[in-house]
């Protein structure tokens, strides 16, 4: 096992910015490039992808997100700065562009990178596929960055990564701690109006915090403990 | 911000790149540039510039570098790593971003960044007009960035110099959070043997994951919630 960086681009809408993203993965030694429902790839995604055909040719064409994620251990979402003002329990913390780099120093496994799209961004749902929120500080004037710049910003900082020792948790473990988190709210009666807002800050904490796979296990096993009494 | 940062293009081949740049510029709150005998900067420079007219238009366009530098304190090239090789005692040492970053924090002046042409640098003799020698960490196998790129990285580091902090939570409402967790530990009758581990295991994670004051909050209710259900 090693570091691996997933991008995935989530409806992109110009070739010019998948050819360029394809570039600068390749600039910084990365491939593993993933297309939900991209736009066209012709003649203007290949001129900017320059010499990196290999990565645009061999991106994974998928239809949905979940099929994008499928088999990263971590899941991060990039927002602008303006979106963190709307709905802040889905959006927050935001951790820099640096920050996600020291917190992955070290680690093995699979980071799978959204980008939304050139106009809209992610919405809410999207976001709640999302472990991590990452946003790179920008000016408030004009906080929308090109696709392809933010990118590089993102492939420019985990570049930096050493891979270490520290194995992260299996994406699927994590996604059965949650469901079982999501159970045991129902079994506890949590308000029916904080449930959501509760589960998806489980999902972040537990995210920013990049479990290793025993804790995982002692996790269920402590929240099955409780399902267990309470039932 | 306390110091200013004036970008400098050397003879850009394409106006799309001029107009991107103008762009990322305006992205990270960064005004000053300066042309050196540019390319025609038409509607293709002035799409990709997007919101960032202002920049592209209050361009100053000059015959040469020693005029785009004047009044700078500071002049800094930006070479590709294969630009390293040749030519030592002109390239070397080369800064990173981050250092260079370092490097100007809680400084006063003017700092002039020099970007060279997209298919040839800069030749030796310009690079001996700069005081310092920046140069992004790329793949060996294809290290040249894209001219927009490249200066993205160079605005996002040279940007940072103030970064804000996250408030976090207070040391003692953790301290009553992991109190709690003993206490629910108790209650459920968890394993004694497992009982140190699992609740210092909360106490790592929550560490990591440096929780933010409401998150201990709902964290509290949460266990509460159990509590009083287990009793």
């Amino acid at each position: 096992m090693s570091f691996n960086l997933r991008i995935v681009l989530v409806e992109p809408l110009y070739q010019g910015n998948v050819g360029s993203v394809a570039r600068a993965m390749k600039n910084f030694s990365f491939s593993d490039l993933v297309l939900v429902n991209p736009c066209k790839l012709q003649n203007e995604a290949r001129a900017l992808a320059s010499h990196a055909w290999d990565v645009l040719d061999g991106a994974k064409i998928v239809p949905s997100i979940e099929e994008a994620i499928e088999g990263a251990d971590v899941v991060v979402a990039t927002t602008g700065i303006t979106g963190l003002k709307i709905d802040e329990h889905i959006r927050m913390p935001p951790y820099t562009p640096q920050e996600l780099k020291e917190k992955f120093n070290g680690t093995n496994g699979t980071i799978a990178v959204l980008f939304g799209r050139e106009d809209n961004g992610f919405t809410n749902e999207e976001l709640k596929l999302s472990d991590m929120i990452v946003s790179i500080p920008t000016s408030d004037i004009y906080p929308i960055m090109n696709l392809s710049h933010a990118t590089t910003i993102i492939l420019y900082e985990l570049s930096q990564i050493d891979a270490g020792e520290q194995q992260l948790a299996e994406g699927f473990d994590l996604k059965l701690l949650h469901e079982h988190i999501g159970e045991l709210l129902d079994d506890i009666q949590y308000p029916e109006h904080k449930k959501e807002k509760t589960h998806l800050m489980f999902k972040r904490i537990f995210g920013r915090a990049q479990l290793m796979p025993r804790e995982v296990q002692t996790l269920r096993g402590f929240f099955g403990r409780i399902q267990q009494l309470v039932k």
